[in-house]
């Protein structure tokens, strides 16, 4: 396995492997490995000749006062992990060299990052789009595999790929969960005994939902109060927002006739976990 | 030479020209060429084994009231000319499959759209930026050719391709005039014949200035003052700006004390030309 952590490397490198006709399989990360990446480095293996991950902690998708300077970092640890998954090279550039002084190029979305999670971070999206144009244009993969857990951000990059003509195949895989139901996160590791209980309360909120629904229940004002009413019996969560919209356009549905996505997110303590799901009527 | 209106298909065609290891180089026009076209054309021509030249009048450059409608369009002469000049392929997409219904992803800069033609046409470098980054990864080119007559344009694109990681050259090719000096662009066919004189006061003012600035004269407000005047006094003309500038960055000097940008645009009847220089101290 190689570690490269050059722009112009990685370019150089890419344009001879796809050369030699071999192709390129990509997942982007921040870093911090849980076994959610690698179930993404797992799936890149299976569809590639060739396994590129990416370490980068993105400053440009973190908006003021969140946690870019805390977010969790062990590079030697993930290199190691990656290692073991069977990936190819380890890109891992430096914040200096992908924005530069002067740098002033954005890609923006004008509509889906008006929902969700874009609300609360309203330049996040903004962030996430640029930097994965950016990787896109340094790593030049086939195909890029992203976690389904970060619903929001897959169906932004869907939207990117699709509107400026990148020729990726772009592939959602399955959010990977702790034995009790906790989506894997880095930010888990913020949370202390408690509040790790706590955050069992989004996916069982989504749980209940399928339940209700299961029993008739289509209303998703009913559905998303009663979502809601689950999570405040927690101690110390604070709910940011509780959606049950159209998977694509992420616009709320009153009721569900067609398959729609949940998705939550919610304060514990300081740390804000998100966690999603399609509902099928 | 072979024509290509399929995202698509252009897409497989530079995927098979790479494979062969031949470099692809990139012409974007918006069709009714004339001689400046042609000698981008013949640049590229010089430095890749494959020359591809699109012609797409972009809608997401012109703004509301600007003349999409009328732009000029002569499709087989473009293709005559086109062929004439050795390319290989003409990409001419259609409209409706770069911008599906639901399309709104957006590539945006900061700073340099604030400055000269970006003041009174506030969207179009967002639509040149957008358009361009899907020409590229449709097209796939190692390098590709803009006529410097659109300073701000080739700066912008500059830019975005240094901010956004694009593995791809730039070059700027040199404006060619007609034998009086007025600087070929498709729009100069809108003009009257008394029109076209007044069209001349752009290229005389720029070759004023360099004279005032070789008798000594540095300080840009009065250099401005001087070119305002030429073009004031042909009629039918009514200045949008005329501006001394960094050429990086399109912010205004007060002295030219290093290489300057002199540009300027100029409306005549209802015809807005544009013409620049760099002006050497």
């Amino acid at each position: 396995m190689e570690i490269i952590s050059i722009v112009k490397q990685m370019q150089t490198h890419s344009e001879q492997t796809r050369q030699l006709d071999h192709t390129i399989g990509f997942v982007p990360t921040m870093g911090f490995l849980h076994e959610g990446h690698l179930s993404l480095i797992h799936d890149a293996r299976k569809r590639a000749d060739e396994v590129v991950v990416s370490i980068f902690v993105n400053p440009t998708q973190f908006g003021p006062g969140e946690d870019l300077e805390a977010y969790p970092r062990d590079l030697p640890r993930d290199i190691e992990l990656i290692r073991q998954e069977g990936a190819d090279i380890v890109f891992t550039p430096k914040p200096e060299e992908l924005y530069p002084k002067n740098f002033q190029t954005f890609v923006e979305l004008e509509k889906l990052p008006a929902h969700l999670c874009g609300i609360s971070r309203p330049t996040h999206f903004r962030g996430v789009a640029t930097v994965v144009t950016k990787l896109f244009n340094i790593v030049k993969p086939h195909v890029a595999v992203f976690g389904q857990k970060d619903f929001q951000q897959l169906a932004v990059i869907r939207r990117m790929v699709q509107d400026l003509n990148f020729d990726i195949e772009i592939i959602g895989a399955p959010t990977v969960r702790e034995p009790d139901g906790l989506a894997m996160s880095s930010r888990n590791t913020y949370l202390t005994n408690e509040q790790r209980v706590s955050g069992l309360s989004l996916y069982q909120s989504l749980q209940k939902v399928q339940e209700l629904l299961k029993n008739g229940i289509k209303n998703t004002e009913e559905l998303i109060k009663a979502a809601s009413e689950l999570i405040q019996s927690y101690p110390e969560t604070q709910i940011d927002y509780v959606s049950i919209c159209d998977p694509d356009t992420l616009e709320d549905l009153p009721i569900i006739d067609r398959p729609a996505l949940m998705a939550l997110a919610v304060k514990v303590g300081k740390t804000r976990l998100i966690d999603n799901m399609i509902l099928n009527p």
